[in-house]
């Protein structure tokens, strides 16, 4: 049986050595898959979020994310843009922390939970507790059509990253994200969002595929760089924004599959802290897309370099950091400010796996955890 | 010059090493002088928070939390108590965050800002930004009279808890926290909170000066069980419900000033990421109070357990926790499930002294940190 088994993985993962690169790789096609017939000339076809969507909607007043681990990231990005682009009050919460406490259920509420699974304990005893109390709709994303929290919802937004393998999570993640902002966008048009935007958006959404493949292009390069970590014990890693988020999936992915001890800090409260911490051993990786924050962020970063920290900065390419010693650079191909949080995940992706491989771990199968978490 | 400066500290810390030692021991002493005047024999006597404060509070429907480092910590225990005993939605931010990406200000929302100083950068222009957007009030806690944020605020509760000089912020947090659950009895009050819980709450609110005093009678048991992190380079934090953010401030004050890399989690995200580093050299800092989620903990203590890492639980004398191979155990004395947060605070300021003073850190002036960030 061991046998028999180990060869369907084998070819499963055809020329990749793990299955955690294979699905890095796939990025491109299954954001595709999620995005097909899902977009009109420039617009989100909106019904095919279920036909109940439109109604709902419009009476939404505010919305409750509920995730765990990785979803919970995409989650946080997902409040980044509700609340820019729909313009209504969004709160994100672990489901262990959410379902234990004295919450507050409004009945205008979007109650919208995340899981690759859809069967995360936790995430469903949310949802059901949240429904006792009374809100305007469930919805999920999800990646596993007919899971429980598909049956308990009432809107589901499909993820299509087909099965994921690999225990650290990262096509579902760049799917939820991209299901998200379709979402956002059909949330959007009825709370004043204009057509301008929507249009914009739209076409970065159709874009992103390409602009993964152009990112994953780049994989010799994070290779090389991803052996300035094999030996470290630490990281830290910085974003502001949108990138905050992305940056706490970084360091989750660091953590899963190498071991190192990563931790993701939004770059603003680097001195209300853990600057007291950066040194030689303790590598700063930061995610600057070109966006008003970046002259915030260049300063942070002048303060890790002043104290003796090696940087390395994932950049678009119009910006005007320049290697030197101590500061590595990548750049990034030019990516607008919304859809950045989904391409600049993947170099982080590629940074972890490539360390991971490094260090000799199992990577599609990190020590202590389990792909879904489906028990308290 | 130096001399003299240094002269007066000396005699300033009295017969402390340190100031922050000092400060941690000033506890009982000012929180007593923060709850003083403001205590009905059972019940918050609204009217010192401001003569505008009965008028403001009735129409409240919502609270947005701003602010930095210790005091978002604050904020986020505050959280907790306000959508429990108030029941009305409460957001929390780290200010950096806040004030540079499109929020909701609704104009029922209270506004409240939290800073020792008063003075904080991001926290000011933060409030800045939303009174521009239109709130209904804002709402300083503070420790500084006549600093800047007291002045822009319509309403000022200040901390009594004199001048903090040791860089790590302990007396400051816990006043704040002080401070936080006497405005959440007075807002509470007018949004269906019983009488007779808040009159339990007031009971505890006298209690807490002494049931401090308490926990700092454990030092010699804290100085002893520090020596198990002075050759540790990590430390996990783990807490639940108002416990979480007790844990980052743990954590916090681990990083400042013994350069230890402590993070928290809270204890139900274990099983997603962070058990994947948890072994010998990762050691568990956990705090239990014996409240409803006790069991869950327990279940994760013993994921922690069985994968080689050593165990440190703060917990409730009744709890039945025991001392095993691997596991230390301090008790401390029993408290009400609403104060926990503050008493639970004080002996992991203690072990992050002590860890410091074993580390040879200067305590006061941890390296690369200031005590007010008042730039960006």
């Amino acid at each position: 049986v061991q046998r028999y088994e180990y060869g369907i993985e084998s070819s499963d993962k055809g020329s990749f050595r793990h299955y955690m690169l294979k699905e890095i790789y796939e990025q491109p096609k299954v954001i595709k898959a999620t995005l097909e017939g899902r977009l009109g000339a420039d617009y989100v076809l909106d019904q095919v979020l279920g036909t109940a969507a439109a109604e709902v909607f419009e009476g939404v007043g505010s919305v409750q994310i509920v995730a765990c681990g990785t979803s919970f990231h995409a989650g946080l990005v997902a409040r980044y843009w509700i609340e820019d682009l729909v313009g209504i009050p969004c709160s994100v919460e672990v489901a262990s922390e959410y379902r234990y406490r004295n919450h507050v259920v409004k009945n205008d509420m979007l109650f919208l939970t995340i899981s690759q699974s859809g069967e995360t304990a936790d995430t469903l005893a949310a949802l059901r507790q949240a429904k006792a109390a009374g809100f305007k709709a469930a919805l999920t994303v999800c990646n596993v059509p007919g899971s429980s929290l598909t049956r308990e919802s009432d809107l589901s937004v499909m993820t299509l990253a087909g099965p994921e393998i690999g225990v650290a999570s990262t096509k579902a993640f760049t799917t939820q994200l991209t299901a998200l902002l379709m979402l956002t966008l059909a949330l959007g048009r009825r709370h004043g969002l204009s057509r301008e935007r929507e249009a914009e958006i739209v076409a970065g959404l159709r874009a992103l595929p390409s602009q993964i493949q152009a990112v994953l292009d780049l994989d010799g390069s994070i290779e090389r760089l991803s052996q300035a970590f094999a030996e470290k014990h630490h990281a830290l890693f910085l974003g502001r924004g949108t990138m905050y988020p992305v940056a706490m999936e970084g360091a989750l992915k660091l953590k899963e599959i190498s071991y190192i001890h990563a931790e993701a800090y939004p770059a603003g409260e680097l001195k209300h802290g853990p600057l007291a911490l950066v040194d030689k051993d303790m590598p700063v990786i930061t995610v600057a897309p070109n966006n008003e924050l970046l002259e915030k962020l260049k300063s942070n970063l002048q303060e890790v370099k002043a104290r003796g920290g090696e940087l390395f900065v994932f950049a678009d390419q119009d910006t005007d950091f320049t290697p030197e010693e101590g500061v590595t650079l990548l750049h990034i191909p030019k990516v607008h400010d919304i859809l950045a949080p989904i391409v600049y995940t993947v170099p982080l992706q590629l940074l972890s796996y490539h360390v991971a491989v490094l260090k000799g771990t199992d990577v599609d199968q990190p020590r202590n955890l389990a792909k879904s978490v489906t028990v308290e």
